[in-house]
């Protein structure tokens, strides 16, 4: 939680800059929710670009809390809606909070809705709060005038794969 | 929460210049709420202020508290009123605390109503806390004679999208 | 909470000084309460002058507690009143407490009353504890001398906007 | 709450004379309680003497409890009774703790009676405890002899305001 | 709470003869209390011997409980009785506690029973347990011979103000 | 509560031989009990020896617990019973801890039957603890043989007031 | 928990190169669960590499809850729902939580069911959080261009045992 | 609690000798319990011998607990069972903790019962735990071989009292 | 719980080694539980594995919770089901938890039910977390691979007791 | 609690020595339980040898609980079942903790039944807990041949008093 | 709890080898449980194998807790069982934890019960405890193949008292 390792000025200088830059369009996905079609970037990608830009020592990340707001069952389908509240903590100290949000409506299945709705609350609230260190972790997706221009903007082919760069089982 | 690093002389003289600026029209909005309406700042905008002020690793954020006020059903539509806590704190050990509010009345998802009303009071009080620092992160908005003169100001052109600094995915 | 930094004797000297100052006639409005017309400063004004006394990084404040005292509803109309209590801390450790009140009557929404209610306290007890540290801050406007006094003293003109030094956005 | 700094021994020979001083009558006010006619100083004045004597940064107050002793409605009339109870700490660790307390009879507004009883118990608790550190800080008013001498001393005319020091809004 | 300073020799050696002497008869006063008639003295007496004596920064005093033990309404009269617990503390450590009584019976206001119980039982407290250090701060009025000698000693008339030492508000 | 100064070996040799000692018949008063005539000393004898053998600055005692047993009312008339639990600590952090009683029966008045009993329990489990640390300050008097043998001791008239050495009000 | 050792600049470059690698096909095996099928590691595998990568004594597993969300009872068949949170700590303090779910519907016995819920959820829960460390974690697996891709790589025959090399009893 | 000095190894020597012996007949008394008659010492030689052994300031004692087992009331009498646990640590911190008992049946004064059972646990706990720490502070009277013996050696007459050398009020 | 010894980097590396071997046919047990046929070790190998490569002051564990999720009695029967949780952590402070499971059905005696349910989950918990340090430590047979060619490799015969090496009685 | 003093080689070696010794006839008595007739020693001699082998500062003993199980009341008479938990320290930290029990059945007096039962139940976990530090202090009773054995061992006549060395009453 | 001291390198060899080895036949019992026929070792066996391992002051046993699971009584007869968790801890801080079991059925005596269960479950987890330290404190009679192989080993005849070094009454 607290200091575990300085900074050294370079690294502060090449991450104040990085941070600042948006993302391009292969980490975009669009969904439509209840205010219409929204962007969004994955939990795997917000994960990939935090172990990138900090390195996979250079940050910590807690559940702070997960809370189920309600459970109610009627007629044999349950609703649930859950929150979680993360906090992420660089290396030297540095901190934010934020809350994510999980839900599932209308499931025949309690324990289905209910892993639903945990996993999606832990998910989004690591999203959110990532996005405070800047806009390369997601801060660029709530600006409106980013996510319009970048409709117009053509996302790369998929990459193939390296597979001789995979990590093999050396049992 | 405790101190960190200090400021350098030269920071603090910096930053109690660029605090004390007022915003530029590109970061005001406008919308009509109980009091008519009323100019406000968006929460990407506030992160990225401060972001740019303080520096990636200069400021710090904490959910205190989130309180879920009332949570009323009637004929199947649900009313929620949520308020936050947050605390800012800089990198010297400075720290500001503020209450958030958010609502939603009159929604047919339970799940919805919920989510939106503790997501709108986390980012309300975020912003409503980063003000404390200054103008530039939002007091300025509060100073009647600043936003009807702003009125007059124009707004300049979104910028276009520098393409080739985008960060790529490199998978 | 504790003590961040020392004072320098001379930051002392100075700060008893201008602590003892009384307000300018720009700082103070008026409002109709239940013991008649009192005068005020605002939020964002007791903010602007503790920032421009201490320095960004020379006072913290922290919500200590924020009780609602009742919530109560009739015919659809709501009353609420809500207790703050408001922390200030110099960097060299000298606090001050003191509460402050929020509260709407006759609403229709449950929401809209909770919100004005809360935001107010916190304001007010602000206000007030900031109070403690000497006139300018507000300990003047309880002084009767001087607030009658006040009234035959001329408010400036608003100052115009210097658009130039306006903190645009770099994005 | 601890120390922060000593007092040099010329505050303290200092502080013992004027501590043991007696106040000024254009400091006394009088009004009638249920014990009958009664001397007292006002907030403002024991706040401003405070921080002459000890200076901004010389002392610290604290509101420990403040306790709702009842609320009765009847017949749309409120009652309230309301405690609190303040520690004032000087700079070298030095305190003292006493109640105050705050009522309203009468009241067609809950929310009135509550801000006005709450607010005057967390005063009425800061003068009550500042009176412990000597007759300046109010404790003369509790000497009878002192305030039957004192009702044939002439009060002076109130002071002129010194426009060319009032502190202005520099934005 | 913990030792602050520690005492000189020179001070315990005068404390200890100073403490040890009895009261003039200018400090006694008589009540008629359940047990017939007693000598007691004033709590601004006491709170001005215990400066005297200690200095200003010598001496703390903590309230550390208040009880209501009980609040009786019949027929719109208010009984109430309060017990307060109070510490103090000299700076080098040493401390006493002991317990005061304060109430009132047949009030028809609740506020102004609870208030003079409440106030009455916190200085009834101060006052035995400062007499816990000697006789000259109190201990001497519990012991019989003495009282019953004091009253055929003369009271001196009491003292002028001097009005020219008196403290003259400089605003 | 913990160790503030050391006794010097002289000290420690003084103390050792003067608690050994039995008091002087002046001190005894004798009192009819359930249990039959008994000898104690009053409170504020047992203070006085405590500063005259420890120094106002070698001894502190703390009110570890008041507890109300009972509190019955019939007719009118009310019964009470309190314990108390009092630590007295030396400079040295040796402590002991006891018990006391106080009680009333058949008091027609609540506070008044409160207000004894608690100072009662809390004076008699001051003597109690005091006498843990030798002859002088109480355990003498639990020994039968000492008691039944001072009842042949002749008291000494008492002695007159020393005017010229009383404490006088400076003010 | 907190920071036990430090890795060598040589381990932190060698670890962001192994961490950010992709899962050969042999530690890939394929469920459908409620949301279609979806491939999946087995937790031994898991456990397998993280030993593999960090050394057995480089990471620490936390159960940090485990919480039974609903447990029903009808028609003697049971189901159960269990979440679990796990806190992964590297050697230097970096640490990771997440969640992980168990459950079991229509089971003829309360134990069965509840084991496999309570084991299934806290390995569910070191999965996740394992993946947070990076691709080679598990974190390559919620990348969809990856295991599309995956499906057309050959998986290796499994390797024959080595039998020399078995930990024997030496007993 | 803790070690607040050392012995010195004459000490530990002396005290290993006289604690392991037995007590004169002079410190003996006899009573008949519910197991027949019974050989015990009285509270204040219990005190006394500590005293003696350890010196002043070499011993401390402290009540744990203090728990009313039964207030039973029946036609107007009560019976009251209390139990006590009291810890005596030495300067260089052994302790030893036991257990006592008191009691009171069929008295008319609640009151009086409930102060004879409390005071009379405390001090059998005192003396069930003085014992712990040798024969002559009470481990002999356990040893039936030393009770039976004791019977047939003589009590010394009382001594005379030293009138000159009792303690003196020198107020 | 914390760090008591470093390892040394032989026995880093050793242990790194061995801890990845799979262990031999001797330590493998088959059991038929709700799934079908599976393999297992027993408690008395696992803690003497443990022992064997850590050594006995090499690693600790520790019962972090126990927890009996129900006990069912019908008809005479009880059905019992007891979760336990085990950390069991290195000399240098790194550890593991995870989650055993016990039960018993159809018991006719209550006692032995629990026992049984509880010890076995004890065992199982300290087998699960055991695991977690690696293949010879059990992490093995839950890989599939492993077990299934297992199968085909040939159990020793069990080893002669070394009488001469058995550990004597010498009393 | 924690380490006083440490043991010296030499220490450490008589009492290993010691401490494995078994008692002689003089120490054993034999009682009818329960379970038939048993051999015990006196608390009175558990207390006397720990003090022979340890040293009067060498141990110290704690009662950790004292929990009454049960108390029956049934046409007068009075069960009650106590257990305590002790905690016995040697003075370089080694501890043991044990349970005792103590029991009353059919009494009439529910306060001798609560005595007998709780000074026995601490009595019986002190000597259960010394026993665990070696044979000497209570383990070799526990050791059927050695009870046994000693049935034919003589026990000597009981030895004289030296009244020359009694503890004389110095008053 | 900690480490109070270190294991020499010697020690931590010769205890390895001497853990590692298995009782001899003296040391083993055998009773029919609910399983069937069952080896054990006794309570004073287990805890004089500590003492001659790690010496008097080698370990250390705490009794972390002691649940009463169930007391049923039915028709005059009491069933009770009891779970106890011990801790043992060696001089550098090693640790293990594990449970045990006590049961009475069927007891005419409530307190015979509750006593043979409290006592049978804190040996029972002793032992337990014990065992995980390696094969001669326990975990060999846990080992199948050792306890059939030692029904054919003989055991010795008992040895003799050695009379002559019985520790005797010095008293």
């Amino acid at each position: 939680m607290s200091k575990r390792y300085e900074f050294t000025p370079q690294e502060v200088e090449r991450l104040n800059v990085e941070l600042n830059r948006q993302l391009g369009p292969e980490f975009l996905h669009q969904r439509t929710g209840p205010g219409g079609k929204f962007t969004y970037i994955e939990g795997q990608s917000a994960i990939h670009l935090a172990n990138e830009l900090f390195g996979f020592n250079g940050w910590t990340s807690e559940l702070r809390s997960l809370t189920v707001d309600f459970m109610d069952e009627h007629d044999g389908r349950v609703n649930v809606g859950v929150s979680a509240i993360v906090r992420i903590t660089l290396k030297d100290g540095t901190f934010h909070e934020d809350i994510g949000y999980g839900s599932m409506e209308n499931s025949k299945s309690k324990a289905a809705a209910m892993e639903k709705a945990k996993k999606e609350a832990a998910t989004d609230a690591l999203k959110r709060t990532l996005r405070m260190f800047g806009n390369v972790l997601g801060n660029c997706i709530y600006d409106k005038n980013y996510t319009s221009r970048m409709q117009y903007v053509k996302t790369p082919g998929l990459p193939q794969l390296d597979i001789k760069n995979l990590y093999r089982d050396k049992r």
